[in-house]
């Protein structure tokens, strides 16, 4: 996060990592918007990416995104609060399998977006 | 792409608009990197739903995307040009299937990355 | 079930269902297998589509897949006794969200396979 | 093909092959449909899976497909003739990236469902 420069522009917020888990935040600005005044759908992406990232190099291992996917359920406005949570659904050698899902902050229990993820499970360990 | 902040942002440059299809390029820069020193995950997926975006609505309806995904297959480095291609792959009345190809501007024979978005098509018309 | 032939070629059981959810499993035979003599990727992908059909239709609107995928995670060989379990993640008015999760009966805390699928709710409501 | 039991119960019949691609055809029988009495989800999908699995490893390196996702466009129904063409898209040291398209054999223009597919291409070679 301390040298992850987009995800600072973001302006996302760690709010707990684990190894494969974490949780964030971060708020819907002016400057995230499309040609149809709601949130473009890659500032979703990209925190769920972020997410992705975060959660999976948690676990000791450099890890790279490899496929990932996104389902766009709610639009998103200026001002919401946006919260990602990230789990490992499963994992083998080479590979891991995430899911994040997107949540307003004041609706946790509605996904506005559901994200599924696969990393490539690099051999360089993080010091 | 008028109004579109995030657009303007990236600093998406658009090159060609058909119905159904759509050219566009834009250049890598220091705050797009994510903690590895390369291009966010969440930069080529933002590019290319642009490119989804820009081509669907120019068929005349307006389209929102609901499902994409993307492969990342060639990291990107800071300054490099990247150009999107968009292409309308089959439509039916609701829905509307297409596939964004990205590449380096130098090297546009080599996909450095693989998008494909599924919008669905409102009965709204575009004046 | 009682009138899905190929459900019924894949020799399905289906163990429960509730509006949004279903469990069911089934087991692999030689006639399921490819070219590597483990099970084809058509068979794991072929329950978790059936296991959606039955856990989106149980929620009374006739609902059609529309977009699905499948991770493979661990290799099916003949014998092994397949156990899938759908769950709605999100519904909006149009759309289901599904997570199919198989596993192997008898390890059934290790995910064999992924499976992500979007199902278009019509307005058709069942008897 | 020839040890592919399961394509030889969907009755494939492979009409070209090359390196990173193949051409198939195979016809919708009354013991493949759901309970809509339409080919069910899993038999295209099944048919796009083998027609991956031959393009990719007509390459020479043997090679297992991780993540594949299916849009159904067009339902199905018992009698018609089903085509299927694979294309390698990209390819990486280790991952190869296909897209397959379904038509319906005399409507050679609508795909009725596209299909993306990512095998990891293992150091094995074919004899």
């Amino acid at each position: 996060m301390a040298t992850d420069r987009f995800s600072q522009w973001l302006g996302i917020e760690l709010l707990e990592i684990a190894k494969g888990y974490c949780r964030l935040e971060m708020k819907i600005r002016e400057d995230m918007t499309n040609g149809f005044g709601i949130a473009h759908g890659g500032i979703s992406f990209s925190v769920a990416d972020s997410a992705l990232a975060f959660a999976s190099n948690a676990g000791g291992r450099k890890s790279l995104s490899i496929e990932t996917s996104i389902s766009h359920l709610v639009r998103l406005q200026v001002g919401d609060c946006l919260l990602a949570e990230a789990q490992c659904e499963a994992e083998t050698d080479k590979l891991g399998h995430y899911q994040i899902k997107l949540y307003k902050k004041n609706e946790a229990e509605i996904p506005v977006a559901l994200f599924k993820g696969m990393v490539y499970r690099t051999s360089t360990i993080w010091e």
